[in-house]
């Protein structure tokens, strides 16, 4: 019987917007884009020959200077100067067999940082602005929303030019002007684009309109729609959507949900589950002949072919999923699921977006390296040599690195002090909400268990005259870090005084299994997710917790991901009390002494334990330990010894999984240290 | 009697590396150079042959893609295929009889955002990031100190090659890896780089001596050295600086003088005075022979004269006084003091620094738009015709345009309805600190007094039927807006309910006089300097204040400008409670409703009145008046009427001034609102 997951593939799936983007867009420093990157797209081959289609899109492409997002990257179609740089996208997408769709876009008024044109809104209210910009918009008037209607239409012809076979007009994500016009949250006009829902539409109905008028039946006209405005003061909701459906469900050649802003589009795993959209869009695609597709952070075969047999979408959209792994439909199309590298949820990605820099991924090193390095995300170059490769310590650094060497053909043993392979995954997937990160482990397991010429050996840790002894031509020290006991953190590099007969604790004492009860400070010098894991873990477990921190906000580096308002509502919720911008100055018998770092003001917080979360100390004994004998080596047969990871450098998950893949990648061909190791953009 | 200020002129000034940083370098989203921007750089002109000579530097240029700073925008100078950009930048330095110094760069150990390479620094310390990235250095080695050595030893034949004339030494800023090796701070190394201060220099004296060796005598050789690590437990201090000079001293060609971070080295006007860094360098030129140089935001050529007479420094430095006015040093050298467009130092360009986006300037509208609009700093084209224009409103949108139309020669009538001009200007220079803000006015009133065919009318609020009487051609509106009295703001789109018999009063009240005694909440929905301005104020004037916030910080976007932290400081030492997080649901009549938007969780902070800071109201009276008589404009001679600044759309004082500008430039020559309005760069 045929496995009935592999129907979907008789479906288009949808390539998301944010994997096309920064594959094609996201060119950091480089205003536009050009680049094809065939190595990922090469995961769209093989839906064609298996009798399905995947469509491959460019999230959001700006259409004016005066709606621009800078110093955010968007793809931008202002003027025909740009075609050219589209057409490449779209040629590079349709040679893997791909549909291609540009995402057409108005935004919602911005601050304009590069254009400097002043930002006109369906009326007064403040630009968009996560830096809160003292700065708002201008009035639409009619012959505003006419020059925006020829904007728009001057882009499709652009876009269709450019070769694209979808054209979308886009009201999503809290980003458009269109979702701006369609809500009552902002729009209080008086005129016919204000007060019912039949005028608040008239601009989204327009847009469609003119689009398919000026793109004729060359091009498909899907539109992308927010299907609920969380927590927003009379915001889209269900009802309204509905008769949005029924008003204007025929007009579009496919419908597109998603959520009314991107913090509610792109949840992390540690707070909602796969499939989390779908109780916004489920029931929507009965209101409409024409096809309908959504996200939800689906990385499961089963889930997504229930979607589809259940009726609730036709296509499946997957975007983070398919950073995580952009073979994602040739894998499920040749029903390799078990080799499916998914998306742990974590949002570097997005998290990239928001500083604005080249988009990083936890699962997918090669992410963004495909054109500047010519990383490839499935196939690694073989080996040089028939050398023997000894990586030690099988946390995220040393799982990648000895996949990825087994891959290139080398014999590879992985030897691990701990009893279960993954390191400081397995410690940190266990603290609340973070069980997805163990997929970080468990598919580098996976694969690693098929690779015959890779051992793995876990319980045992080895000394330098083990290593020695073993007789491999490369060691690779991948050994991780220990939190630090004395202090030592982002704002304190030399740490501070802890009195004798004061109880600290560590993160790794908490993964060891303690849990200090009484009165807790947990104090977060780190910045990211463990500092406030460990103060929610601890207050469930019945600790009166303080989570004290020198940052302004608890676990404050989390803005990038979107998550640290979830963070800091579910820390008051589990009782937690917050003492932000509170410095460590020592720690006593009786508690945490602290003082202000805004006005010095000296504090006391009353503990009976403290937990230290700020820097890590890499355990680079035994690197050291083979450094001093490095008499012993030529006989020993060893040539290189190499620490990767938080042995080298503590750092995210993300570090160490990216520097074992290129030391994977760069062993017995290393680069010149002197010379660029990747190619760059230059201005003309 | 010589005027003692010219003996200057036979000084070098240095203009300063943020101005041609900028000018140069911070092309967003390009990654590297390639413009000149001669219109800026004719401020130069003149020294030479005034006798004196200027030197334009680039700031920090990076060495290597190991230690990179995106997404800030630095200068690279990593390999051969970036000199022909460098090569451009000091050819159009030379053009207009400057010398050209570049300033090399290897940065302490950053995120490494864009080259994903692992960061290195003395320590294993975490890595700086104003988002405090979870990330920790590498420790160097003594083979990285040579690879260091080595790539700055390319990267000064490299910069040689380019044709500058000067190539600095950098340990500056809080920025640099020398400074790391230099201070106790963040150096607790055990080998020949730690400990005494001599092995703390070695880094430091071995790139001087690199790069003499590498680049002989056909370039200069200066060290830009940080001289005070404020506020930084074991950080540089007097003795050790003065140490250091007595040890270094005449191995440089030149010390150029800076403090240790850029928030303590970048000080706005609000919280200190023109001169702030003196303290720190005086008595250290008596060290050495060399000459010196130092900054500190001097815009009066007396207190430079002053400095250079006085055995202080040799050269003044000049960044953003530059960028205000790229004329300074000319304006010096032909004695036009009374034409100096003085810096305000509100740091609108560094907070284009933070954001990674083209640099905007206050005082100077053409900033950054000299290459892609062709805008010139002092010259603007002749008027296209005959006509007379009304310029409504004398702000700082009003007095711009009046200021450029006059320079355009046109025949221009400015009205104010207030008894003096200046607008928003007056208003919010009278708020604590905030008195050079007056510049922005001052500067265009002098000059507008010199322009025959400029005729001002104060205590003149016009009507409709005034304007048609007045026979002008163009009417420019510039009647700015009104602080909201309903609650509309950045959270508040919609505004909220106030009690009847609440009392609530708005900035203009306070700026028209108000003093409101008691318990007072200023809820701060603006999230720039206003809000927090008249807390303080109020506070001081003996009132008992609350600033109520949604945001998460007080005065949030003052981040941007490098001011926030002194603001909450001074907000706490005036008494002020602070309760951020804090989103008003009404005013009732015994004060604020609000509830956490965190938690959700309801308060109510007590009080007598309350201060609503929030969005502003365009005032477009006048201009609806206008619109609704068009059939009457033909007979009245009137051809067009523009709405600009706050009337159009309220923003910072930046914007209101960059559109005056802008309609000056554009009157009777509109640009086609189809085509986009300036060049662009875009990657090969």
């Amino acid at each position: 019987m045929r496995d009935p997951r592999h129907d979907i593939l008789f479906q288009p799936i949808q390539i998301g917007p944010k994997t096309a983007k920064n594959r094609f867009y996201q060119v950091p420093h480089c205003n536009g884009m050009g680049h094809r990157e065939p190595n990922a797209l090469a995961g769209m081959r093989g839906m064609k020959a298996a009798g399905g289609w995947a469509v491959v899109c460019t999230e959001e492409v700006e259409i004016h200077p005066s709606s621009e997002v800078a110093p955010a990257q968007e793809g931008r179609i202002w003027q025909d100067e740009d075609i050219p740089l589209h057409a490449r996208v779209v040629e590079a997408i349709h040679e893997h067999g791909a549909l291609a769709g540009c995402e057409l876009v108005y935004n919602a008024p911005r601050t304009n940082l590069y254009s400097r044109m002043v930002p006109m809104g369906p009326g007064p209210g403040s630009v968009i602005s996560g830096a809160m910009e003292p700065q708002q918009a201008r009035v639409m008037d009619l012959s505003d929303i006419r020059a925006l209607r020829r904007w728009h239409r001057a882009a499709a012809l652009r876009a269709r030019t450019a070769g694209y076979d979808m054209i979308f007009v886009y009201a999503g994500h809290g980003l458009t002007m269109t979702q701006q016009f369609l809500s009552r949250a902002t729009n209080q006009r008086s005129d016919a684009y204000g007060g019912s829902l039949e005028n608040r539409a008239r601009l989204l109905r327009e847009l469609i309109e003119d689009t398919r008028d000026a793109v004729g039946h060359d091009c498909a006209v899907p539109v992308r729609i927010a299907v609920a405005e969380l927590g927003v003061k009379d915001g889209l909701a269900r009802a309204e959507i509905e008769d949005l459906i029924g008003m204007l469900g025929e007009l579009p050649d496919l419908w597109d949900f998603c959520m009314g802003s991107w913090p509610t589009d792109s949840q992390t795993s540690r707070f909602s589950p796969e499939g989390f959209q779908e109780e916004y869009f489920r029931g929507l695609k009965a209101l409409t002949s024409k096809p309908v597709v959504g996200v939800g952070r689906y990385t499961s075969p089963d889930a997504m072919a229930a979607l589809v047999k259940g009726g609730v979408m036709d296509l499946i959209g997957a975007a983070r999923p398919s950073i995580a792994d952009p073979f994602l439909p040739l894998k499920i199309a040749e029903g390799r699921s078990d080799d499916l590298r998914e998306c742990i949820g974590c949002n570097i990605c997005i998290a990239s977006d928001n500083q604005s820099v080249p988009i990083r991924c936890t699962q997918n090193p090669t992410m963004g390296e495909e054109w500047r390095r010519g990383w490839h995300p499935e196939i690694i170059q073989p080996r040089a040599s028939d050398a023997r490769v000894l990586v030690v310590g099988a946390g995220p650094a040393g799982l990648e690195a000895a996949h990825q060497l087994g891959k290139r053909g080398y014999a590879v043993a992985l030897a691990e002090a701990a009893d279960r392979l993954g390191g400081r995954v397995l410690a940190e997937s266990a603290l609340p909400g973070l069980a997805a990160w163990r997929r970080v482990a468990d598919y580098r397991i996976g694969q690693i268990e098929r690779l015959d010429q890779l051992e793995t050996y876990p319980a045992s840790r080895l000394t330098a005259e083990d290593v020695l002894e073993f007789g491999a031509t490369h060691v690779a020290i991948a050994t991780g870090a220990d939190w630090a006991r004395n202090g030592f953190g982002r704002h304190h590099p030399q740490g501070f005084d802890i009195a004798p007969g004061a109880t600290v604790l560590t993160p790794d004492d908490i993964f060891a299994g303690a849990r200090p009860t009484g009165r807790v400070v947990v104090y977060d010098d780190d910045h990211y997710s463990v500092g406030g894991a460990i103060a929610e873990l601890l207050a469930l477990n019945g600790a009166r917790v303080t989570l004290a921190t020198p940052a302004p906000l608890v676990s404050n580096w989390t803005v990038n991901t979107l998550e640290q308002g979830v963070i800091e509502a579910r820390l008051v919720a589990a009782g937690v009390t917050l003492a932000t911008r509170t410095a460590a100055t020592s720690v006593g018998p009786g508690g945490l002494h602290a003082a202000s770092n805004v006005t010095g003001t000296p504090s006391v917080i009353e503990a009976d334990a403290v937990v230290l979360v700020g820097n890590r100390l890499p355990r680079d004994g035994l690197a050291k330990a083979l450094m001093s004998r490095a008499a012993d080596w030529a006989d020993a047969g060893l040539q290189s010894v190499t620490t990767i990871g938080d042995a080298l450098a503590p750092a995210m998950i993300v570090h160490a999984v990216y520097q074992g893949h290129r030391y994977a990648r760069e062993l017995e061909c290393p680069p010149d240290p002197d010379v660029v190791p990747f190619r760059r953009d230059l201005p003309r």
